[in-house]
Protein backbone atom coordinates (compact mmCIF):
# COMPACT_ATOMS: atom_id res chain seq x y z
CA UNK A 1 0.00 0.00 0.00
CA UNK A 2 1.17 3.36 -1.08
CA UNK A 3 -0.12 6.31 -0.42
CA UNK A 4 0.82 10.06 -1.84
CA UNK A 5 -1.05 13.19 -0.31
CA UNK A 6 -0.78 16.18 -2.23
CA UNK A 7 -1.75 19.68 -0.60
CA UNK A 8 -2.33 23.49 -0.68
CA UNK A 9 -0.20 24.90 1.33
CA UNK A 10 -1.94 25.31 5.24
CA UNK A 11 -4.39 22.37 4.65
CA UNK A 12 -3.49 20.18 7.16
CA UNK A 13 -2.36 17.70 4.24
CA UNK A 14 1.00 16.95 6.48
CA UNK A 15 -1.76 16.13 9.22
CA UNK A 16 -4.04 13.93 6.79
CA UNK A 17 -0.34 12.19 5.78
CA UNK A 18 0.92 11.58 9.29
CA UNK A 19 -2.32 10.42 10.81
CA UNK A 20 -2.66 7.78 8.29
CA UNK A 21 0.44 6.17 8.68
CA UNK A 22 0.27 6.15 12.41
CA UNK A 23 -3.56 4.66 11.72
CA UNK A 24 -2.69 1.84 8.73
CA UNK A 25 1.12 1.47 10.30
CA UNK A 26 2.38 2.90 7.48
CA UNK A 27 6.36 4.78 6.66
CA UNK A 28 5.88 8.21 6.89
CA UNK A 29 8.01 10.38 4.66
CA UNK A 30 8.32 13.93 4.53
CA UNK A 31 11.15 16.56 5.31
CA UNK A 32 12.88 13.46 6.36
CA UNK A 33 13.51 12.71 2.18
CA UNK A 34 14.61 16.59 2.03
CA UNK A 35 17.84 14.93 4.70
CA UNK A 36 18.30 11.63 2.52
CA UNK A 37 18.28 13.65 -0.38
CA UNK A 38 20.91 16.24 0.86
CA UNK A 39 22.83 13.23 1.88
CA UNK A 40 22.82 12.11 -1.55
CA UNK A 41 23.70 15.04 -3.27
CA UNK A 42 25.66 16.14 -1.16
CA UNK A 43 23.90 19.31 -1.55
CA UNK A 44 23.20 21.65 1.74
CA UNK A 45 19.98 20.42 2.75
CA UNK A 46 18.44 24.09 3.48
CA UNK A 47 19.21 24.74 0.07
CA UNK A 48 17.35 21.18 -1.08
CA UNK A 49 14.89 22.15 1.07
CA UNK A 50 13.82 25.36 -0.39
CA UNK A 51 14.08 23.56 -4.33
CA UNK A 52 11.72 20.89 -3.17
CA UNK A 53 9.27 23.39 -1.68
CA UNK A 54 9.52 26.08 -4.15
CA UNK A 55 11.07 23.66 -7.43
CA UNK A 56 13.89 26.95 -7.27
CA UNK A 57 12.18 29.36 -8.60
CA UNK A 58 11.62 31.16 -5.86
CA UNK A 59 13.11 31.63 -2.52
CA UNK A 60 11.08 32.55 0.94
CA UNK A 61 12.30 34.61 3.68
CA UNK A 62 9.01 33.36 5.67
CA UNK A 63 8.39 30.98 8.45
CA UNK A 64 5.01 29.20 9.36
CA UNK A 65 5.81 26.79 11.60
CA UNK A 66 8.16 23.81 10.29
CA UNK A 67 6.58 23.75 6.87
CA UNK A 68 8.41 26.32 5.54
CA UNK A 69 11.34 26.16 3.54
CA UNK A 70 14.93 27.80 4.26
CA UNK A 71 16.41 30.68 2.25
CA UNK A 72 19.02 30.00 0.28
CA UNK A 73 21.66 32.83 -1.23
CA UNK A 74 23.48 29.71 -3.95
CA UNK A 75 21.46 29.74 -7.47
CA UNK A 76 19.84 26.62 -8.33
CA UNK A 77 20.93 23.47 -9.67
CA UNK A 78 17.27 22.33 -10.06
CA UNK A 79 18.02 19.40 -12.07
CA UNK A 80 20.70 17.37 -9.83
CA UNK A 81 18.35 17.83 -6.96
CA UNK A 82 15.04 16.74 -8.63
CA UNK A 83 16.83 13.64 -10.11
CA UNK A 84 18.02 12.73 -6.78
CA UNK A 85 14.28 13.31 -5.58
CA UNK A 86 12.98 11.10 -8.48
CA UNK A 87 15.75 8.64 -7.36
CA UNK A 88 15.02 8.27 -3.27
CA UNK A 89 10.77 8.33 -4.38
CA UNK A 90 11.29 5.25 -6.39
CA UNK A 91 13.25 3.43 -3.65
CA UNK A 92 11.11 4.23 -1.40
CA UNK A 93 7.98 3.18 -3.75
CA UNK A 94 9.53 -0.08 -4.08
CA UNK A 95 10.03 -0.81 -0.27
CA UNK A 96 6.38 0.12 -0.64
CA UNK A 97 3.52 0.94 2.35
CA UNK A 98 4.62 3.88 2.73
CA UNK A 99 2.97 7.60 2.93
CA UNK A 100 4.46 10.61 0.69
CA UNK A 101 3.35 13.85 1.52
CA UNK A 102 4.07 16.38 -1.55
CA UNK A 103 7.12 15.81 -3.84
CA UNK A 104 5.08 14.94 -6.82
CA UNK A 105 5.24 11.49 -5.32
CA UNK A 106 1.81 10.77 -7.29
CA UNK A 107 3.57 10.87 -10.62
CA UNK A 108 7.01 9.46 -9.69
CA UNK A 109 5.48 6.42 -8.12
CA UNK A 110 2.56 6.41 -10.81
CA UNK A 111 3.60 2.86 -11.79
CA UNK A 112 2.78 1.15 -8.31
CA UNK A 113 -0.60 2.63 -8.19
CA UNK A 114 -0.90 4.56 -5.45
CA UNK A 115 -3.93 6.00 -3.51
CA UNK A 116 -3.71 9.71 -4.85
CA UNK A 117 -4.97 12.09 -2.21
CA UNK A 118 -5.41 15.88 -2.48
CA UNK A 119 -5.74 17.91 0.70
CA UNK A 120 -7.60 21.46 0.19
CA UNK A 121 -9.32 23.95 1.99
CA UNK A 122 -10.68 27.57 1.48
CA UNK A 123 -8.24 30.72 2.21
CA UNK A 124 -9.68 31.52 6.24
CA UNK A 125 -9.02 28.04 7.30
CA UNK A 126 -5.30 27.76 6.12
CA UNK A 127 -4.88 31.43 7.39
CA UNK A 128 -6.32 29.87 10.73
CA UNK A 129 -4.30 26.88 10.69
CA UNK A 130 -1.31 28.59 9.82
CA UNK A 131 -1.90 31.40 12.89
CA UNK A 132 -2.56 28.63 15.28
CA UNK A 133 0.90 26.78 14.10
CA UNK A 134 3.26 30.17 13.63
CA UNK A 135 5.93 31.03 16.44
CA UNK A 136 4.42 33.56 18.91
CA UNK A 137 6.91 36.05 17.11
CA UNK A 138 5.78 35.87 13.16
CA UNK A 139 3.21 38.68 12.26
CA UNK A 140 1.51 38.65 8.92
CA UNK A 141 -1.54 40.14 7.58
CA UNK A 142 -4.09 37.79 5.74
CA UNK A 143 -3.18 39.43 2.72
CA UNK A 144 0.61 38.56 3.01
CA UNK A 145 -0.30 35.31 4.07
CA UNK A 146 -2.55 34.71 0.67
CA UNK A 147 0.39 36.13 -1.06
CA UNK A 148 2.76 33.23 0.42
CA UNK A 149 0.03 30.40 -0.13
CA UNK A 150 -0.13 31.53 -3.47
CA UNK A 151 3.78 31.45 -4.28
CA UNK A 152 4.24 28.27 -2.65
CA UNK A 153 1.31 26.49 -4.06
CA UNK A 154 2.30 27.88 -7.15
CA UNK A 155 6.26 26.74 -6.82
CA UNK A 156 4.67 23.09 -6.14
CA UNK A 157 2.24 23.47 -9.06
CA UNK A 158 5.39 23.79 -11.26
CA UNK A 159 7.70 21.31 -10.00
CA UNK A 160 4.58 18.80 -10.34
CA UNK A 161 3.87 19.81 -13.42
CA UNK A 162 7.22 19.58 -15.04
CA UNK A 163 6.34 15.48 -14.28
CA UNK A 164 2.44 15.58 -14.16
CA UNK A 165 0.30 14.69 -17.14
CA UNK A 166 -2.76 16.46 -15.65
CA UNK A 167 -2.20 20.04 -13.56
CA UNK A 168 -1.34 19.69 -9.94
CA UNK A 169 -4.96 20.31 -8.04
CA UNK A 170 -6.36 19.17 -11.21
CA UNK A 171 -9.14 16.17 -10.14
CA UNK A 172 -7.99 14.07 -12.57
CA UNK A 173 -4.56 13.21 -10.81
CA UNK A 174 -5.93 12.06 -7.49
CA UNK A 175 -8.16 8.87 -6.20
CA UNK A 176 -9.87 11.48 -3.99
CA UNK A 177 -9.61 14.78 -3.07
CA UNK A 178 -10.35 16.12 0.54
CA UNK A 179 -11.78 19.87 1.84
CA UNK A 180 -10.36 19.90 5.45
CA UNK A 181 -12.37 23.69 5.91
CA UNK A 182 -13.54 22.90 9.30
CA UNK A 183 -13.16 19.19 9.14
CA UNK A 184 -11.81 17.74 12.32
CA UNK A 185 -8.93 15.88 10.63
CA UNK A 186 -8.22 13.32 13.77
CA UNK A 187 -12.22 12.13 13.36
CA UNK A 188 -12.18 11.45 9.59
CA UNK A 189 -9.22 9.41 9.47
CA UNK A 190 -10.03 5.86 10.68
CA UNK A 191 -12.86 6.30 7.90
CA UNK A 192 -10.83 7.36 5.07
CA UNK A 193 -7.80 4.74 6.35
CA UNK A 194 -11.03 2.22 5.84
CA UNK A 195 -11.85 3.47 2.74
CA UNK A 196 -8.49 3.51 1.51
CA UNK A 197 -8.10 -0.10 2.88
CA UNK A 198 -11.26 -1.36 0.97
CA UNK A 199 -10.06 0.57 -2.40
CA UNK A 200 -6.00 -1.19 -2.14
CA UNK A 201 -6.97 -4.78 -1.39
CA UNK A 202 -6.54 -7.32 -3.51
CA UNK B 1 -28.23 15.07 7.75
CA UNK B 2 -27.74 15.98 4.24
CA UNK B 3 -25.58 15.12 1.69
CA UNK B 4 -25.38 16.48 -1.83
CA UNK B 5 -24.15 14.53 -5.16
CA UNK B 6 -23.02 16.30 -8.15
CA UNK B 7 -21.33 14.22 -10.83
CA UNK B 8 -19.94 13.41 -14.13
CA UNK B 9 -22.50 11.69 -16.10
CA UNK B 10 -21.12 7.98 -16.28
CA UNK B 11 -18.77 8.17 -13.42
CA UNK B 12 -21.36 6.59 -10.59
CA UNK B 13 -22.59 9.36 -9.23
CA UNK B 14 -26.15 8.05 -8.87
CA UNK B 15 -25.11 4.48 -7.09
CA UNK B 16 -22.66 6.60 -5.05
CA UNK B 17 -25.68 8.54 -3.63
CA UNK B 18 -28.05 5.61 -3.72
CA UNK B 19 -25.94 3.40 -1.97
CA UNK B 20 -25.29 6.39 0.39
CA UNK B 21 -29.13 6.70 1.33
CA UNK B 22 -29.13 3.35 1.87
CA UNK B 23 -26.52 3.08 4.25
CA UNK B 24 -27.42 5.70 6.53
CA UNK B 25 -30.93 5.45 6.12
CA UNK B 26 -31.03 8.79 4.27
CA UNK B 27 -34.40 9.85 2.07
CA UNK B 28 -32.68 9.64 -1.82
CA UNK B 29 -33.95 12.08 -4.27
CA UNK B 30 -32.75 12.30 -7.90
CA UNK B 31 -35.11 11.56 -10.85
CA UNK B 32 -38.49 11.71 -8.44
CA UNK B 33 -37.74 15.20 -8.32
CA UNK B 34 -38.26 15.45 -11.55
CA UNK B 35 -41.59 14.18 -11.14
CA UNK B 36 -42.72 16.34 -8.14
CA UNK B 37 -41.65 19.66 -10.54
CA UNK B 38 -43.76 18.81 -13.03
CA UNK B 39 -46.71 18.25 -10.66
CA UNK B 40 -46.03 21.54 -9.30
CA UNK B 41 -45.38 23.31 -11.96
CA UNK B 42 -47.97 21.97 -14.97
CA UNK B 43 -45.15 21.19 -16.93
CA UNK B 44 -44.99 18.06 -18.95
CA UNK B 45 -42.68 15.70 -17.05
CA UNK B 46 -40.63 14.53 -19.63
CA UNK B 47 -39.76 18.25 -20.84
CA UNK B 48 -39.17 19.38 -17.57
CA UNK B 49 -36.75 16.65 -17.46
CA UNK B 50 -35.31 17.80 -20.39
CA UNK B 51 -34.59 20.79 -18.95
CA UNK B 52 -33.06 19.87 -15.59
CA UNK B 53 -30.63 17.86 -17.24
CA UNK B 54 -29.26 20.17 -19.86
CA UNK B 55 -31.11 23.45 -18.63
CA UNK B 56 -32.74 23.79 -21.78
CA UNK B 57 -29.65 24.84 -23.66
CA UNK B 58 -29.96 21.94 -26.13
CA UNK B 59 -31.87 18.49 -26.06
CA UNK B 60 -30.95 14.73 -26.92
CA UNK B 61 -32.65 12.14 -28.65
CA UNK B 62 -29.15 9.75 -27.07
CA UNK B 63 -30.19 7.09 -24.33
CA UNK B 64 -27.97 6.01 -21.96
CA UNK B 65 -30.18 3.88 -19.81
CA UNK B 66 -32.68 5.67 -16.94
CA UNK B 67 -30.09 8.45 -16.93
CA UNK B 68 -31.11 10.30 -20.42
CA UNK B 69 -32.99 12.92 -20.58
CA UNK B 70 -36.04 12.90 -23.15
CA UNK B 71 -36.32 15.04 -26.09
CA UNK B 72 -39.23 17.62 -26.20
CA UNK B 73 -40.22 20.21 -28.99
CA UNK B 74 -41.30 22.34 -26.76
CA UNK B 75 -39.44 25.84 -26.56
CA UNK B 76 -38.05 26.25 -22.85
CA UNK B 77 -39.52 28.36 -20.47
CA UNK B 78 -36.17 27.48 -18.66
CA UNK B 79 -37.21 30.44 -15.82
CA UNK B 80 -40.25 28.56 -14.48
CA UNK B 81 -38.85 25.10 -14.14
CA UNK B 82 -35.75 26.58 -12.48
CA UNK B 83 -37.55 28.31 -10.01
CA UNK B 84 -40.09 25.27 -8.91
CA UNK B 85 -36.86 23.39 -8.75
CA UNK B 86 -35.34 25.53 -5.83
CA UNK B 87 -38.69 25.45 -4.30
CA UNK B 88 -38.95 21.98 -3.84
CA UNK B 89 -35.48 21.17 -3.22
CA UNK B 90 -35.37 24.17 -0.10
CA UNK B 91 -38.57 21.65 0.95
CA UNK B 92 -36.56 18.67 0.74
CA UNK B 93 -33.91 20.60 2.47
CA UNK B 94 -36.13 21.83 5.38
CA UNK B 95 -37.23 17.79 5.85
CA UNK B 96 -33.34 16.88 5.86
CA UNK B 97 -31.58 13.43 6.09
CA UNK B 98 -31.64 13.20 2.80
CA UNK B 99 -29.40 12.46 -0.33
CA UNK B 100 -30.04 14.71 -3.48
CA UNK B 101 -27.97 13.57 -6.53
CA UNK B 102 -27.81 16.61 -9.03
CA UNK B 103 -30.05 19.39 -9.61
CA UNK B 104 -27.52 21.74 -8.05
CA UNK B 105 -28.92 21.03 -4.49
CA UNK B 106 -24.94 21.79 -3.26
CA UNK B 107 -25.93 25.47 -3.88
CA UNK B 108 -29.35 25.51 -3.50
CA UNK B 109 -29.49 24.15 0.20
CA UNK B 110 -25.77 25.70 1.42
CA UNK B 111 -27.21 27.27 4.12
CA UNK B 112 -28.15 23.62 5.30
CA UNK B 113 -24.36 23.36 5.10
CA UNK B 114 -25.04 19.75 3.27
CA UNK B 115 -21.67 17.42 3.12
CA UNK B 116 -21.03 18.05 -0.75
CA UNK B 117 -19.56 15.03 -2.84
CA UNK B 118 -18.22 15.13 -6.65
CA UNK B 119 -18.06 12.30 -8.39
CA UNK B 120 -15.78 12.00 -11.31
CA UNK B 121 -13.99 9.13 -13.55
CA UNK B 122 -11.31 9.29 -16.16
CA UNK B 123 -13.17 8.80 -19.70
CA UNK B 124 -12.47 5.15 -20.16
CA UNK B 125 -13.97 4.45 -17.18
CA UNK B 126 -17.14 6.25 -17.92
CA UNK B 127 -17.37 4.48 -21.68
CA UNK B 128 -17.02 1.53 -19.86
CA UNK B 129 -19.79 1.77 -17.52
CA UNK B 130 -22.43 3.04 -19.66
CA UNK B 131 -21.68 0.63 -21.86
CA UNK B 132 -22.78 -1.90 -19.00
CA UNK B 133 -26.19 -0.02 -18.29
CA UNK B 134 -27.41 0.69 -21.98
CA UNK B 135 -29.80 -1.12 -23.73
CA UNK B 136 -28.44 -3.82 -25.99
CA UNK B 137 -29.88 -2.20 -28.98
CA UNK B 138 -27.44 0.78 -28.45
CA UNK B 139 -24.71 1.02 -30.29
CA UNK B 140 -22.29 4.22 -30.05
CA UNK B 141 -18.73 4.45 -30.85
CA UNK B 142 -16.53 5.72 -27.81
CA UNK B 143 -16.07 9.00 -29.50
CA UNK B 144 -19.67 9.92 -30.09
CA UNK B 145 -20.40 8.96 -26.69
CA UNK B 146 -17.41 10.92 -25.43
CA UNK B 147 -19.26 14.01 -26.99
CA UNK B 148 -22.31 13.11 -25.13
CA UNK B 149 -20.73 12.89 -21.92
CA UNK B 150 -19.23 16.58 -22.94
CA UNK B 151 -22.53 18.14 -23.64
CA UNK B 152 -24.48 16.77 -20.62
CA UNK B 153 -21.88 17.48 -18.53
CA UNK B 154 -21.22 21.16 -20.11
CA UNK B 155 -25.56 21.30 -19.24
CA UNK B 156 -25.17 20.95 -15.63
CA UNK B 157 -22.13 23.15 -15.36
CA UNK B 158 -24.23 25.66 -17.15
CA UNK B 159 -27.14 25.64 -14.81
CA UNK B 160 -25.42 25.20 -11.85
CA UNK B 161 -23.28 28.15 -12.54
CA UNK B 162 -26.47 30.40 -12.83
CA UNK B 163 -26.48 29.86 -9.31
CA UNK B 164 -22.86 28.86 -7.67
CA UNK B 165 -19.73 31.54 -6.78
CA UNK B 166 -17.52 28.49 -7.98
CA UNK B 167 -17.82 26.53 -10.98
CA UNK B 168 -19.13 23.19 -11.31
CA UNK B 169 -16.60 20.50 -11.11
CA UNK B 170 -14.33 23.36 -8.87
CA UNK B 171 -13.22 21.74 -5.73
CA UNK B 172 -13.76 24.70 -3.78
CA UNK B 173 -18.04 23.97 -4.32
CA UNK B 174 -17.34 19.97 -2.40
CA UNK B 175 -16.50 18.92 0.99
CA UNK B 176 -14.94 15.52 -1.03
CA UNK B 177 -14.21 14.67 -4.47
CA UNK B 178 -14.03 10.76 -5.58
CA UNK B 179 -12.18 9.24 -8.78
CA UNK B 180 -14.36 6.06 -9.36
CA UNK B 181 -12.10 4.79 -11.93
CA UNK B 182 -11.27 1.11 -10.96
CA UNK B 183 -13.47 2.00 -7.93
CA UNK B 184 -15.76 -0.70 -6.47
CA UNK B 185 -18.28 1.81 -4.97
CA UNK B 186 -19.90 -0.75 -2.65
CA UNK B 187 -17.06 -1.72 -1.07
CA UNK B 188 -16.12 1.70 -0.22
CA UNK B 189 -19.84 3.02 0.93
CA UNK B 190 -19.50 1.92 4.61
CA UNK B 191 -16.03 4.12 4.83
CA UNK B 192 -17.23 6.71 3.25
CA UNK B 193 -20.79 6.92 5.53
CA UNK B 194 -19.01 6.74 8.72
CA UNK B 195 -16.36 9.79 7.17
CA UNK B 196 -19.52 11.63 6.74
CA UNK B 197 -20.83 10.42 10.36
CA UNK B 198 -17.83 12.22 12.13
CA UNK B 199 -17.94 15.03 9.75
CA UNK B 200 -21.98 15.76 10.24
CA UNK B 201 -22.09 14.92 13.88
CA UNK B 202 -22.74 17.33 16.46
Amino acid sequence: MIITVSRQFGSGGREVGKRLADELNLLYYDRELVTDIAEHTDLNESYVSSVLENGGFKNYAFTFGRSMPFVSPTPAPVTDVLVAQQRIIKAIGEKGNCVIVGRSADVILKDYKPFRIFVYADDDSKIARCRARAPETEHYTDKQMLKQFKEIDGGRKKLHDLLGVHPWGDKANYDMMINTTNLDIKAVIPALAEYIRQVTKK
